[in-house]
């Protein structure tokens, strides 16, 4: 979080780069994190139908929530503040700890993130990319960008969870797989072949554009940084 | 926890300000997490009546009451040593690391956030309020609040946690919303406006609320710590 | 661990104090873990009857266990490497990273732990107590006890995990409450105090043990381990 | 995660000791992993029929693999990056961030992984011995190697998930046991010796051979590293 109190109003932040970095970081966790929480509500309604929506449906959701926003916080922790949510953003607001022109980014980034999962939610023959872009995104974040410290520490937790929540969301579905060998080995013991490429090519195309994104448009090019809790220097923000 | 033992008597902390942050820490975190933990209970009792308490329902409330005390604990651990329970104060007092006049404090807080907890529990039209209240309180007592040392490895956690047992709560309202872009995204693709409004309002207000109190009220106005595994000094008990 | 290799028969370590203390840590940790995971068992047995053990009593006792034994984990890592299981005793052994003699040691432990935890799980009404108990030893272990490093960050995974786990045990009984504040907030503004008291004996008495057990029985009363968790100064103890 | 980009190529990786090592890692771990997914759907079709998958079911599967693949992925993050899928693999491959040498290893060992996991499902005879494998080779990966720098912190969570899956995978059979005490106690109290060495051999054989093969194929013979974030050396890739 920018340290500096009630910075409303810093005009250069419109085309500082680490604004723009900011910006698509909560775009990219709000989208997973839509495209999960929104995503085990649909899954939940088409297997089972609206009424059933017993105490294990509602666990279920839940989970999927609490799994899905976990990545997605420590995913854009230590580069957007990991807001994922107008709410938590204006209250940073009214605590003078983010500027108004950041608070207005970070909004439209989280609504255009949730529309676009919303969007990509109805076409299920995508599903299987778009869960491995979630997987391989928080891969990326979490345990191989070295800015960020002992985030790396809770890497495992975050994958694993992505992968619950995404589980969740495809499981009804034929396209909950975000792992060729998971699908591989269990194909070849029981010679089940059927659409077994759609395995392959779902995550691998899902997991390209993930690698290329946040390569390239995440991580910082700059010189890695070596100590692991220096504080953020005051041009970051 | 104060680490001096057999500190038992030390009138001076009835006016520390230390003391006052302490305990006020003790009842919002006994507050959120008895409206998630007692919430849950009541949302299953309405939604789908006392009798069908099976498996899926105890594990719901189980799960529910591990999500948000671990948010609640993460709050306050270091700020009040994390009770949030009578119980573990006592545990603490015999033991000679709690003064009694910290204990009693302590107990009143507890007790107090647990009465207000349930009261607010009644009128179910400031749910979504209080709910995001206690998102946005644990956001900043675990994400921003730079005193916390290795807690922010965490943060991402404890907001999860602390998401999915309010889901589990609101879960069989209409209330059970604290994101208004979550809420956002499929009203737009969806076309459903009907009461859209507070999805906006209520998170807005208990976002607000909780960033007001959180830095005004409990975070230290003094300098901000930079190292991170920086031993408390002294006088900070 | 202990860094030795191959350290097998060194016989001092019958009589060393760092042995009794992290022999009465797997016993206590086993203890813990046992009473929780097959207590589950049992709630669930009772509640709903033996043959109704569907997905959700399955995900239940997994959940349970879970929960558990992280709880029990974390709290002994630091002081006998954390096995609270005969077969990791095992296999650390055969990898000669333990000795012999302190195999055995643990091996009783474990057993005993186990015993204990199988014969208390008979009279439910010493259950307030006992739940309590696990709580607190927790709290002691890892979010109190200095000696711990890192272990302080998932301080609040742990307190939280246990309290999941044995709200599953005590879930369908009358007893699965460790926290006054938790029942004492819904017993005043509902106005039931039908045997109210109890929700304060039971664990204060499991928390006053703990307590007791865990200041004077496991935590070292030498001088703090100097490693890169920094210690607090001699002055805050 | 190896550090400098566009390594492709660097043939010398083929016969290099830690291109061994991290393949046997990534082989251990997808075989981990897919033993515990693969195995809940295969458990929760045996024993309840392969239309009952309602929401609990799907919760189960859901939660059995995100606890696998924490358990997974933390045991295998400071060895060979933590891969365990294929599309991973290929994400970090077309960032520039892993060598196609290294990625076509990856690639046989998480085949060959899931492989061999798939055909020991088969006979469940010898699933206590695998699911203790899968816990003693988790405890290994997670709390002892001491190169492991910060996982430290979270190796009771990977010990507690791999635990939380593989018991459900074992529950619905009568192997779903890895801890001799957790069936002693009972057993003992209860007086039922049915087949209990069955509860003692097959988690010592489990435990047994996953600490000779990690203490003896994974853990660098090497000294310890001291500094808890150090990056890794050139010569590590």
């Amino acid at each position: 979080m920018p340290p500096r109190r009630y910075a409303i109003g810093r005009a250069d932040e419109a085309t500082h780069p680490d604004s723009a970095r900011a910006t698509l970081s909560e775009f990219l966790s709000t989208f997973v994190f839509v495209f999960a929480a929104e995503g085990s509500v649909l899954a939940l309604d088409k297997a089972y139908g609206g009424d059933v929506l017993g105490a294990a449906g509602n666990l279920l959701v839940a989970v999927a929530t609490a799994l899905a926003l976990f990545a997605a916080v420590a995913s854009s922790l230590n580069v957007s503040g990991g807001h994922v949510n107008p709410a938590v953003t204006f209250g940073t607001l009214v605590a003078g700890r983010v500027s108004l022109v950041r608070a207005l980014y970070y909004w439209v980034a989280q609504l255009l993130g949730a529309i676009v999962a919303s969007l990509l939610l109805r076409p299920s023959t995508v599903g299987m990319v778009i869960l491995t872009f979630g997987l391989v995104y928080t891969v990326f974040a979490t345990a191989i960008d070295h800015k960020r410290g002992t985030l790396g520490t809770i890497a495992p937790l975050a994958i694993a969870f992505i992968v619950g929540a995404n589980t969740l969301v495809g499981g009804p579905f034929e396209g909950g797989c975000m792992n060729p060998a998971r699908a591989f080995g269990p194909s070849l013991v029981g010679w089940r072949w059927r659409n077994h490429w759609v395995y392959w090519l779902g995550p691998f195309l899902g997991a390209a554009i993930a690698g290329l994104i946040y390569e390239f448009g995440i991580i910082q090019p700059e010189v890695p940084v070596h100590t692991h809790h220096q504080p953020l220097a005051p041009e970051d923000y």
